[in-house]
């Protein structure tokens, strides 16, 4: 499987990943553990600080990794992943170690201890910025403290779910910028 | 611009609509006042009750609006409402009167006031669920209370922003639900 080459990219920026919707893996390290989960649930919430807010149902192990340790890495697979990715949400972290079972490749991150995934197009290392709405809807605002994405292909072929197995892949890019008011932009 | 036949649609299932992650409209209605917003920030949080997070910042005119009434309805617009989103994105409801504005035809909800978007694919009806995260982060959690989408065509052409003016346009589908754990679909 590819490793996509990333480079820095600009936190208060990640919206161009994570505004379109796609599912994400989750990847996530706690006492000698880690673990990935696949999450479709999530905004972006604020540009700087550069916050993403997500639901991580209590019954995922990932739960007890990402709220003990208050960090994580957001993973942004594209459709050659699609396969891994249902594969991942439909077992245990408790029960199997993913990265070894679905043959991804863990990359040491620079501010979080959870690894990056070197398979997934951008990766996006949080920290735990707000826990208040944790114990009501299981819904985690991160802060973005260090993002990594690729470059090439410019635009990555997303998956994005609709539900009932049936997703939506990326198609066409198109430019309107000339409308905007360029202050909106 | 086509008018969208709608039929009621189960409040529990519009993750179908909104998981993959489209710019929507938000229509709103208070004290004699309607205004439309277009926004990019939102996720599904629970099925049932049917829960949707979103941010509205307060500098929108529709926030003061939703705020007072505690109530929108969220629209899903497709394809051929791109450039009016972004000339909605453009001016304020302060100065503006949207719908005349845009030729969008307002149409009477079931269960709150703020009107559905004939032109639109889908209209979710909403009610203020917890006001918890407003003044921190503009973070409204509605639930949807009626739902109303398009049967045709079964899978709409939506509109995803990656910001700087450029919009990723829903491509194909792909199902793999004979991958899924059938408790997991």
């Amino acid at each position: 499987m590819r490793h996509f080459k990333k480079t820095d990219f600009p936190v208060s920026q990640i919206r161009r990943f994570l505004e379109p919707g796609p599912i994400v893996l989750v990847s996530s390290a706690w006492k000698g553990q880690t673990n990935i989960m696949t999450m479709g649930w999530h905004t972006v919430m604020e540009f700087s600080p550069s916050l993403v807010g997500c639901v991580i149902a209590a019954s995922n192990h990932s739960f007890d990794l990402v709220k003990g340790s208050r960090e994580c890495v957001i993973n942004v697979p594209t459709l050659e992943l699609a396969r891994t990715a249902v594969g991942i949400g439909n077992c245990s972290g408790r029960d199997v170690d993913k990265f070894k079972e679905f043959k991804l490749t863990p990359v040491k991150a620079t501010k979080v201890k959870a690894p990056l995934i070197a398979e997934c197009y951008a990766s996006l290392e949080c920290r735990l910025h707000d826990a208040r709405l944790v114990n009501t809807y299981n819904f985690f605002i991160f802060e973005v403290v260090k993002a990594h994405a690729a470059t090439s292909p410019r635009n990555p072929t997303t998956i994005h779910y609709r539900g009932d197995g049936a997703f939506m892949v990326a198609g066409r890019s198109i430019s309107l910028r000339r409308l905007f008011r360029p202050d909106y932009l």
